[in-house]
């Protein structure tokens, strides 16, 4: 039995008491365990204060920006490594596992790279100089500066690698030290992370740190320098924004939590058209990999009432060519979700939700005699208003084909896309550019992204799971409310915005942006 | 005794049950009376949403601007009567009064002017379009929409008129429908500002909503799409930023609260020179405007030990060159702070830093035998580190001299500044460039704005207490953690962001920035 450790205050450390153990959930075999208790918090948030900040901060961004680049390389020289702890603890398959691997470096790359529009400065200059004074005299420049504190970030079990990088990738090159809790159940790939991430003493020291297990008290010790970052369920971040010390003290908290994220078939979508071929294989895709346990994943798919009968069938048929089993064999496109709470959460949900529809493939009746194992399950609803298949989110491969009334318009898609109370995601496959675009800004407001595939796209487009580093991520209400990512804007967290005001020629140098150098 | 009512659904209404009073405070006499008290808020709030929100999204952001230029003209053409009527209920002088009705209207035209940038359409692009695929046939594009719900403006008692149009301004011009409630004591003149916003039909029905009295149970109606800005205390944003409901929805709230805001005079600054006699007009001024009830009121003033003996001296007699009496006598420079209760909050929170200090001047005893007036008061620290210091406001005329020592550099100013745990503003007097930018970048993380005069800006500064349209408003930590205005950022918190992914063609043309026109 392996036991994980945390990285605090400069080593490495176990909690004492009892551990909480992670398993192989393919084999139901216990593999690791972890214990974070008795692990001194606070400590760690003032080392992360008083070492990792001050020397990240005396970094420019531009070299912050580097040390993204060298992280990345370091990690990619263990894929392989780290391919099979995502396997063995996650019930990955090789494809799952990639992404969220891959994800990881790639993500930390993608910030490399943006940051070479940032200023070798560690002060960044926020939009134009204003004249704020009857003359240029007295002027006015918005910076942005590394808040002082450090940034929490609590990651959900489904992306060790991508939820702890793509985060650590914001808070690093805007100035801020982390400390990263990956969700203990699927810990071992992101402890081996960390443990390359310190090796390689490419961080400074302080910058980062990593607590395996829970997070105690941790969010008890923060104040208003500090950010807290979550990506999980909306129950637990509902705990997270309304915890008394962080609300008391204005901390600023960001949370990404699960949605029920809407496909769209668009009204008279030709069934032999090569975007109805996307839907069909994007969808599948999209309900099944990482065993349906992601955040973008298909939860409700809206179809015209009219097309119904011909679009499930070709789904089901979709989804039973995907083989269930061992995430290690070749041939498996799904395998089991992470937990034995996690299996018999959805099989509860899929009879609740079976019991306001029909199962059109799939079931709550688990497979195999080890391990945690469901075929993927679609459920057409009885009636598409029904609120449990806007409110009931089930964690796993399993969605709820809702037909609708095309004959309203796009704006009744959007209208029921909406009923799931802010969503990360929407997809539209749809060959009208005008009800495509009616129904886009429809979900527009409750959505953080909308996703539209057309024949013009042909061969074009990326799966609408994907998460792009260029793009945000995140989404209102129920989706957390909060964003991440897109770009530069993903740094904005971790700064603090502070309007200067004072004399014209003095403000411009010391705080404007660099004039733009000439091409040599 | 005036009854003043809400504007709610579309009609005048007075509560029920005990109003409360509103008070002239230069007299102590009773002047008006509110009450919210069984007042239908849901279906206010509904209203917004269906009626008022409608309306103005129907409007494109162009048009929108052209709303808030009108509204500016209409409440300007009554501005003898709001000043007042600002007088009678705010206790202020008629300078006062013209920062609060003239702050309104101001704000108004500047977000009306602010407008022109912003492109005759609904949706705005939020920079560039990406390349997000293989090729640009797949693309993405930021976009914001409106929400679709309804903007909560609660506001503070000391800006009744700019409180409630700042907010306004940038909610209608955003497209978000707003109920605004005004702090209940100096509703005065924000309830004839609203009548007239009313009366002028500028803006659609349903898009303002006026709330006079209590909050009551308005936040218990709020979902997703809604939003809450509030003013106030940090107490009460503490409350409203805790509040089950809007947890629980991941509704967006912005908090701007009172700070201890800061005023350092820099290392060997030459006390004949022109800055530091800005020093001494601004900072009695920014005591003593609005009778010191301003939320970027000056509040720690540090002052090397060395200049002390030759810097208080200065200032009391700036002080108390300041008359005390009724607000409507021409000569007077301070008016009654606004309140019976706020009066006996500072006398005791006079006696307690006196306790931990010298009062230099002023002092607990209120003056006069009617009205609620104290002198201007200073008091001079003991210990700079003292934490009553750092932690009790005193809503009112009173700030505390702070020696500190100039030979530790200004990151020791800049230390004992941030002790206020996060302010809205940071004012620096100060001659040598390099101390003053290293004292404002060690400011910056724990203020939403520093404001820097020197020589070189000799006539030029504007008062560091005023909140300008085109710069942030706002500051970390006990300021709030929110953010108002800076010109277009304003409109943000009444924004969605979506990320638009699609066929290059398609998304360019219908979601992307419009390309710029030629001057014809």
């Amino acid at each position: 039995m392996i036991t994980l450790s945390s990285y605090l205050c400069g080593t490495w450390q176990a909690g004492s008491g009892a551990p909480t153990s992670l398993f192989n959930p393919t084999t139901g075999e216990a593999i690791a365990e972890a214990s974070s208790r008795g692990l001194d918090l606070a400590a760690a948030c003032e080392h992360a204060r008083t070492v990792g900040g001050p020397a990240l901060r005396a970094l420019t961004f531009a070299e912050r920006g580097q040390l993204l680049k060298r992280l990345a390389a370091a990690l990619h020289e263990h894929r392989e490594e780290l391919l099979d702890l995502s396997q063995q603890n996650g019930g990955n398959t090789r494809g799952d596992a990639k992404f969220d691997v891959d994800g990881a470096t790639g993500t930390l790359a993608a910030y490399a790279h943006f940051s070479k529009e940032l200023p070798d400065a560690t002060t960044l200059a926020d939009g134009e100089g204003i004249q704020i004074g009857r003359t240029a005299r007295w002027w006015g420049q918005h910076v942005m500066t590394p808040k002082l504190g450090v940034a929490v970030h609590i990651n959900a079990f489904n992306f060790p690698g991508w939820g702890m990088f793509e985060k650590l990738a914001c808070a690093i090159l805007a100035g801020m030290p982390v400390i990263s809790k990956p969700g203990t159940q699927t810990a071992l790939p992101a402890h081996r992370m960390a443990q390359i991430a310190v090796e390689s003493g490419i961080l400074p020291e302080g910058s980062f740190q990593f607590l395996c297990g829970s997070a105690g008290d941790l969010l008890d010790h923060l104040g208003p320098q500090d950010v807290v970052a979550f990506t999980g369920s909306a129950w637990t971040g509902a705990i997270i924004r309304g915890n008394a010390n962080l609300v008391k003290n204005n901390v600023h908290v960001n949370v990404e939590a699960d949605s029920l994220n809407a496909v769209v078939v668009g009204a008279d979508l030709d069934l032999g058209s090569d975007t109805f071929g996307d839907f069909l294989a994007f969808t599948s895709k999209e309900m099944t990999q990482k065993t349906g346990q992601k955040c973008t994943a298909a939860r409700r798919i809206f179809v015209p009432s009219d097309l119904l009968d011909e679009v499930v069938p070709e789904l089901v048929a979709a989804l039973e060519r995907i083989v269930v089993g061992d995430p290690t064999d070749g041939g498996t496109g799904m395998g089991p979700v992470t937990s034995a709470s996690q299996l018999q959460e959805l099989r509860e949900g899929i009879d609740a939700l079976a019991a306001a529809g029909t199962i059109a493939t799939g079931g709550s009746e688990p497979v195999g005699d080890k391990g945690w194992f469901l075929r993927p399950t679609l459920v057409v609803a009885n009636d598409p208003d029904d609120a449990i298949f806007h409110e009931k989110e089930l964690f796993g491969p399993v969605a709820v084909v809702l037909p609708y009334d095309a004959s309203k318009g796009p704006e009744e898609a959007a209208r029921l896309a909406n009923k799931g109370g802010g969503s990360l995601l929407g997809a539209i496959y749809c060959d009208d550019g005008e009800w495509a675009k009616a129904c886009a800004l429809g979900m527009a407001p409750w959505h953080g992204r909308v996703w539209v595939d057309s024949a013009r796209a042909k061969g074009q487009a990326m799966p609408p799971g994907m998460v792009l580093p260029s793009m945000i991520h995140g989404g209102p209400g129920r989706a957390g409310g909060g964003q991440e990512l897109g770009g530069l804007r993903g740094l904005e967290d971790y700064l603090q915005r502070t309007a200067i005001q004072g004399f014209g020629g003095w403000v411009k140098a010391e705080f404007g942006a660099p004039e733009p150098v000439e091409a040599s």
